[in-house]
C-alpha cells in the first residue's frame, strides 16, 4: 500500500519503470497507473474496525473528564495538552499536530459575586433563595472549578418584579399570556425547549418582561414521575431536582464581536452594544426543585392544559405574582445577575494525516473539546471516540501500513458551548483554502446520548456512505446484527429510490460545529451519534445535559456501560472517514440529493402552489430546476458508470471528484439570508416555518401569509428565484464539464 | 499533438502500452506519461501569429458595422446571427456555439416623441432648440436606426428652470457653485468626465437641481483648437460640433431589476422605484455646438480658471440663468424627456473549443457585441479581433492540427452599453461553475483606441503572461521591434523585481465586461487594447466614442488605417490565450502579486500609518499578512522549481494549478462592500479615494478623516481586518497544501 503511495507521490518516472517492467514481464495490461488509482482497501477498513477498542475509549473518557474543562479555563488547557500529547505520540500519533488560538468574547458569572435569585417580601427580606449550586452526589460536583449555573451572554443587572409563568417563552406563549395578564415589569419563568434559549428573553422583553428564569420541566426530561431525588441520578440517568442546564443564550454562531472575521488579537471588534440575538434582560437558569416552589405558589388563572407540567399543582399564569395564600404572598422575585463579558484566548487543537495521492483534498473530522462542567457526554464522549480513531489510524500510519489517499484533518474545537466559536473562527480564517479543498466534514459531538441505536444527520450527498458504513459495522454483543439493521428498527423512512431505510435527517440547524462547514462554507457535512429509544422516553435530551452531573460516573453507569455504543460510533464514523479519504471516486450519492430536492419541491408545491398561483408567482422555474438537477445527476452517474478509472487518466477521476466535492458549494448564496449570520446554504439553512421545505421560501411564505403585504409576497418570489438559481447552478456543475 | 491529446483523453491503458513499448524498444525513460503533460507548443503559437490577418479583421469589421446594432434591436440580432454563422462554420468554427437569452431592463428614448431641450422665453416661446440628431457626414448617420442621443436610465419628465454651469458635476463642483448661486429649481449644464455619468445628476439633485445637461467639452476631447466643423470628422478623428456621447447613466452593473439573480423570464424583479444609482432628475447629453450657445450666454460670476473650457467666452456660473445682454435674456431652459424602461430579450453568443486534457478548466475570452450606434470601435474593433482569433484557432481545430489543453470559452456579450448586463447575468447564472473552473478571463472590448502602442490592465497574476506575449509579437511595419519594446516607450513603470517594464495597470473599475469576472467572481482577468499617444493629445478617449460617427469609415481612416494595430492586438491577446489554455503549468506570476500588495501596503503605511497609530489602530497585522503572502509565494515558486512535471504524477501539476487558479478567489469577500453591488474583490474594488491602495481601507480612511466620528474610525479598522484576513487567507492557499 505504502509503495503505491510513494510511486504516485514521487511521480511518473517510477510509474513508467513499472510500465516498462510490465512490458518485459508481461504482467496484465489493465492494471496501469497503479500509483494514482489508490482506492479504498477493504482490508484496511477491516483492520481498523477490529482495532477500535471500547476499553481505550473508556480510558480516553476517564482522562478527559478528570476536571471541569469549560472553555479557556485551566481544565480546558489540560485537555489541550492531553490532545497534543496524544496526537504527537511517536507510535500512535498523527503526521502533525498543533494548537491555534483565537481571542473570543465569552460570558462568565462573577466568581466573587454569585448570581442570586430570591423571593423578596414587601419589607425587603429575602424569604427564599434559589440554589446557587447543584447538590453534590459525587466528588465531581464538589470540584471548585464547577461553574455556577448561568445563562451565558445574559446581561448583568438587577430586576425585581412579580412572577408570571410563560410556558416555553415563545412569541405565541407571551401573546397568549398577555391577553389576560399585564406583563409590564414582571419576571417570567419559562421552560427549556420550544424556542431557542435567547428567544425566551428577547420575546419576553417585547412584552415588558424585565427578567427571565428558565428551568427544565421534569415532564420534558424525566419522564414525568421520575423526579424525586430517590429516583434521579445517582440512582438513574434522570436529572436531579437541583440540576440546572447551563447554556449559551446567543442566537448567532461564532465569536459575537468579530462577524465574518477570525478573532485575532488585533481584529476589529464591533461594540458590545451592537451584538444582536442575546437577552436584553437578565436571565438565569434554575433547577426544577426551585421552579416547583415558585410555580406552585403562582396566583392567577390556570394556564392551559398544554402548559401544565409534572409538578403536583396547577400551573397558574401568575397574578402577576404569588397567591395570597402562599408564603410568598405579595412578594417579588428579585434577580441579581453579575455575568460579565470577557475576551479570552481559546484554542483549537489541530492534527493531520497527510494524503499520499491528493494531499490537497481534505476530510475534516471534528468535535469540540470544551464542556460546561466535566462534560463526560457533551462533548467528551465524542472526543474519546475521536481519540480512539486517531490512535488506530495513527498506529497504521506510524507503522507504514497505510496512508490515506486524501489528507485527513482532525479538529478539537474550543468554545463550542458559547456558540460554536472555535470551529467558526477556523472556518472564517481559512475559508478560501477550506472552500477550495474540503471534501467533507464529519462531526461527532455527543457520540452517545443512549445505547440503543445509531442516528445521523447529513447532507443527502453523504447519506449513502453513512449507510454503507452502518451496514458493515456489527453491533458488539449482537454480532450477527449490523448497525444498519438495528438502526432501521428504531428510525426509518421510505425513500422513493431505496424503499425503507434508516432515517438520516437533514442538517438544518446550528446545533454543533458542523454549522460553519455546512451553512457558511457549503461543505458536505454529517453529524453522527448513538441515541436512546425515543419511543420509551420523553426526555428532550439525555437528562444530565449541561449539568454538573454529566460525569464519567454518569456516562459509564447510565449512558453506555461497557462503552460498546462508543465503540460502534467510532467504528461507523471511522469507516465513513476511511471511505471518504481513500475512495478513488468520492462516495457521494447524487441520486439521493435529487430525491431530497424533489421531496422539498413536492412539499412546496402542495403547501404553497395554489396560493402562489393566485398571487401570479410561478413555481414552474423551480420545478424545472429540480428536473434539470435530476437529469444532470443521471448524466453524471452514467459518465461514472462508463468510466474505467483504473485505465483512464487520473485527471478524469479528479475532475469528477471535483464535481462531487463542489456540488454542496453550489448551494451557497451569501445574499440569500442577510439577517441570518453565517447561513448561506439555500437548501439547509435553519427554518422557523413548520413546512419542511426550502427554508427561505417557507419562512417568507409564512410571513407573507400573515401580513398579506405585497412587499412580503415579493420576498416569497425573491426566495423562489434564489433557490431556483441555486439548484439550476448546481445542475450546471454536474453536466458535461464543457 | 492531437495524438497526445487522445492518449490522455482516452486514458492510461494506451499510456501503459506506450510504456511497455518504451520498455521493449528502449526509448528514453524520462519522457513518461506524455498524454497528460501537453504543454504550450511554440510552433502552434508561431503558426497562430503567422495566420492572424489584418485584411480578415478589416472584413470582419465591415460586416459587423453595416447597421447600428444597439442592444436588442434588429441590428443586434443581425450580429447575433453573424457570430453564430462564423462560430458554427464547418471549416473555421468552434466545437460548439449557441445563444443564451436574458430578459433585461433597458432604457430607450421614445421613437415617436423625441426628447427635447429648448430655451424658452418668458412668454413661453421656444427660442432655441438643441439638435435632436447629429449632423450627417456619411450615409451612416442617416440610417433610421441611429438612436437619438439620450441618457439611458434618466427618468422621463419635464423640467424648466434657469441654467447654471457646474463644471464636471462632482460634489465639490456643486458645493462650490452653491456657495454663491442658489441652485434650487435650476437646470445644470455639466461636462463629461470627472465623475461617473449618473453622479452628475444624483449630486445635482442634492442641491436642488431639477435637470441636467451633459456635454463633451472640446478641451477634453478635441485638443482645444480642433473643434471647428472644418477640422473635425470627416476631416480628422476629432468630434464634430453636433456629436453627442450617449451612455448608460447607471452606477451599478448587471440588470438593474435582478441583483444577484440571472434575469430570466420569471425571475423576481425589484420594483423600478427601488433602483439605486440612476439619475433622480431628467438628464440629457448634448453636443458642444449647442453647449456653446448655452454656456456663452450664461450670466453670473466667472467660473474658476480650472472650470474654463475651449469656447471663446468666459464660462460663468449662471445668474442663475442667462445674461440680460444675450438673446436668451430672462429665458429658462426646458427639458422634455420621454425615455422609458423596457424589458427586452438580450442575447449572449457563446462558443467553445473543448480542452483535451483538462476540459473542466476554462479560459474565457469575451467582448460585448452591442453598440450605441454602428460602434465600429466600441465594441466592433474588439469583436473583429475576436472573430479573427476564432477563425485561426477554429481552422487549426477543424484540421486536427491542435486542441487546447484546457477549454476555451468565447463570449459575445449583449447589452454591455447599458451596464455590462450580458456578462454579468452570465456570471450570475453560472457562478458556481465559473468560480470552480475558470482560470482566467481575457477582455478585449475596444481593441484599438489608437495606433501607437499596446496597453493593458490586469490582475498582477497575469501581468507576466501579457508581457511574455508582448515580447513575442512583432509590430507589423516595424518588423524588428516587439510590441513590448514599443509599449515600454509609451508607458512604463519601475518594478522592484523587474526594473523598467511596460506599465500594466490594475483592474480597479467596472469599465467593461471584466467587472463581473474580476470583481464578483474573483477570476484573474485582463483587459487588452491598443491606444494613442497620450503625450500628444488630451482626448479623454477617442473622440467619436458613443457617437454616430463611430463607423467603419472613421475606424479605417483615422483609428487604424491598414488594421495593423488590430492585428497586433489579435496576435498579443491570442498569444496570451494560447499560453493560458495550453501551458502545463499556468503562467501566473505570484511574485508580481506579492509586489503589488507590497506597493499597496507601503502606500497605506505612508498615508495612513501615523494617523492610525494615534487612533490606536495597528497596521501590523496587515504588514504581517503581506509578509506571509510574500513568503508563501516564495515557497510555492520553490516547489514549482523543484518539480519535474514531465516525470511526476499529473495530479501534482493539477494541484499547483488549482492553487494558481484559485488565488484570485481568495480575495473575494461578499461581506466587504455591502453597498457596492457586485464588488467583492478586497484588493481591486473601485475606489473613490485618491490614495492608490486597498480600496476599502482608503475610502473608509477618507470618510473618517472628514467626519472624525468613532464609528467611521471603526470602519477603517474593520476594512483593515477584512483586507488582512483576505491576504492572509490567500497566503494559506499558497503554502504547502497540508
Amino acid at each position: 500500500m505504502l509503495k503505491k503511495v510513494l510511486l504516485c507521490g514521487l511521480g511518473g518516472a517510477v510509474a513508467l519503470t513499472v510500465g516498462i517492467l510490465l512490458g518485459h514481464f508481461g504482467i496484465k495490461q489493465d492494471s496501469t497507473s497503479p500509483e494514482c488509482v489508490q482506492d479504498v482497501d477493504e482490508s484496511v477498513i477491516a483492520q481498523f474496525l477490529a482495532e477500535v477498542d471500547n476499553n481505550q475509549i473508556e480510558e480516553n473518557l476517564r482522562q478527559l473528564t478528570k476536571v471541569p474543562h469549560m472553555a479557556t479555563t485551566a481544565g480546558d488547557e489540560e485537555t489541550v495538552k492531553y490532545m497534543l500529547k496524544r496526537w504527537q505520540d511517536p507510535d500512535s500519533g498523527l503526521d502533525d499536530a498543533w494548537r491555534e488560538e483565537y481571542m473570543v468574547f465569552l460570558s462568565f458569572p462573577d466568581e466573587k459575586t454569585p448570581n442570586r435569585v430570591s423571593v423578596v417580601s414587601p419589607t425587603g427580606n429575602a424569604i427564599f433563595n434559589v440554589s446557587e449550586k447543584e447538590k453534590p452526589y459525587t466528588t465531581d460536583q464538589e470540584d471548585p472549578a464547577v461553574v455556577q449555573p448561568y445563562a451565558a451572554y445574559s446581561p448583568a443587572g438587577h430586576a425585581k418584579g412579580k412572577l408570571v409563568y410563560a410556558n416555553y417563552g415563545t412569541m405565541e406563549d407571551y401573546t397568549h399570556l398577555s391577553q389576560t395578564v399585564n406583563l409590564s415589569d414582571t419576571i417570567a419563568i419559562v421552560k427549556y425547549g420550544g424556542a431557542g434559549r435567547p428567544a425566551k428573553a428577547i420575546n419576553g422583553a417585547l412584552f415588558g418582561v424585565i427578567g427571565v428564569l428558565v428551568y427544565t420541566e421534569p415532564k420534558d426530561i424525566n419522564d414525568n414521575e421520575m423526579s424525586d431525588a430517590s429516583q434521579t441520578y445517582p440512582h438513574s440517568w434522570y436529572m436531579p431536582p437541583t440540576g440546572v442546564e447551563r447554556g449559551s443564550y446567543s442566537f448567532d454562531f461564532g465569536d459575537l464581536l468579530t462577524p465574518y472575521l477570525a478573532a485575532k488579537e488585533n481584529t476589529y471588534r464591533i461594540p458590545e452594544s451592537d451584538i444582536k440575538g442575546i437577552p436584553p434582560i437578565p436571565t438565569q437558569p434554575i433547577g426544577f426543585l426551585d421552579a416547583y416552589s415558585l410555580i406552585c405558589a403562582l396566583d392567577g388563572s390556570p394556564a392551559p392544559e398544554s402548559w401544565q407540567g409534572a409538578f403536583n399543582c396547577t400551573y397558574n399564569f401568575g397574578g402577576p405574582g404569588f397567591k395570597d395564600t402562599s408564603s410568598f404572598a405579595n412578594s417579588d422575585v428579585q434577580m441579581d445577575i453579575y455575568n460579565k463579558g470577557e475576551l479570552r484566548n481559546s484554542s483549537n487543537v489541530m492534527g493531520v494525516i497527510r494524503g499520499s495521492v491528493e494531499p490537497d483534498r481534505y476530510i475534516i473530522y471534528g468535535n469540540h473539546r470544551d464542556s460546561w462542567v466535566h462534560g463526560a457526554i457533551d462533548p467528551s464522549s465524542g472526543t474519546a471516540v475521536m481519540l480512539e480513531i486517531t490512535r488506530v489510524l495513527g498506529k497504521m500510519v506510524k507503522a507504514g501500513r497505510w496512508k490515506p489517499r486524501r489528507s485527513i484533518v482532525f479538529g478539537s474545537w474550543g468554545a463550542e458551548e458559547f456558540g460554536l466559536i472555535g470551529s467558526t473562527e477556523y472556518a472564517e480564517e481559512y475559508h478560501s483554502k477550506l472552500r477550495a479543498r474540503t471534501v467533507a466534514y464529519i462531526n461527532v459531538d455527543i457520540s452517545v446520548f443512549g445505547n440503543v441505536s445509531l442516528q445521523a444527520q447529513a447532507s443527502p450527498a453523504a447519506q449513502s456512505v453513512v449507510l454503507t458504513a452502518a451496514k458493515q459495522v456489527k453491533i458488539p454483543k449482537k454480532d450477527s446484527m449490523s448497525v444498519y439493521d438495528n438502526w432501521i428498527q428504531y428510525s426509518n423512512r421510505t425513500s422513493p429510490t431505496h424503499g425503507i431505510i434508516p432515517n438520516v435527517g437533514f442538517l438544518t440547524g446550528a446545533g454543533s460545529d458542523y454549522a460553519a462547514f455546512m451553512h457558511f462554507l457549503g461543505i458536505t457535512s454529517m453529524d453522527i451519534s448513538h441515541t436512546y429509544d425515543r419511543r420509551k422516553t420523553n426526555a428532550r435530551t439525555y437528562p444530565a445535559y449541561h449539568t454538573a452531573y454529566d460525569t464519567f460516573d454518569y456516562a459509564s453507569k447510565y449512558i453506555d456501560p461497557g462503552f460498546t455504543s462508543h465503540q460502534t460510533v467510532a467504528r461507523t464514523a471511522g469507516n465513513v472517514l476511511l471511505r471518504l479519504s481513500d475512495s478513488l471516486l468520492l462516495p457521494f450519492n447524487l441520486t439521493d440529493y435529487a430525491e431530497s430536492l424533489e421531496q422539498y419541491l413536492n412539499t412546496a408545491l402542495t403547501n404553497f402552489g395554489n396560493t402562489l398561483a393566485q398571487k401570479k408567482i410561478s413555481m414552474e422555474p423551480l420545478s424545472n430546476a429540480v428536473a434539470k438537477f435530476r437529469a444532470a445527476t443521471n448524466r453524471l452517474n452514467e459518465l461514472i458508470l462508463n468510466s474505467n478509472f483504473i485505465k483512464e487518466s487520473p485527471l478524469k477521476a479528479r475532475s469528477i471528484n471535483d464535481q462531487l466535492m463542489l456540488l454542496e458549494r453550489a448551494f451557497i448564496d451569501p445574499t440569500a439570508f442577510p439577517d441570518k449570520y453565517g447561513y448561506r446554504h439555500v437548501i439547509w439553512t435553519s427554518r422557523t416555518s413548520g413546512v419542511p421545505t426550502f427554508p427561505g421560501l417557507a419562512d417568507a411564505f409564512d410571513q407573507a401569509r400573515k401580513s398579506d403585504l405585497q412587499e412580503d409576497w415579493n420576498q416569497v418570489h425573491r426566495h423562489l428565484s434564489i433557490v431556483t438559481q441555486a439548484i439550476q447552478g448546481a445542475a450546471y456543475t454536474l453536466v458535461d464539464v464543457i
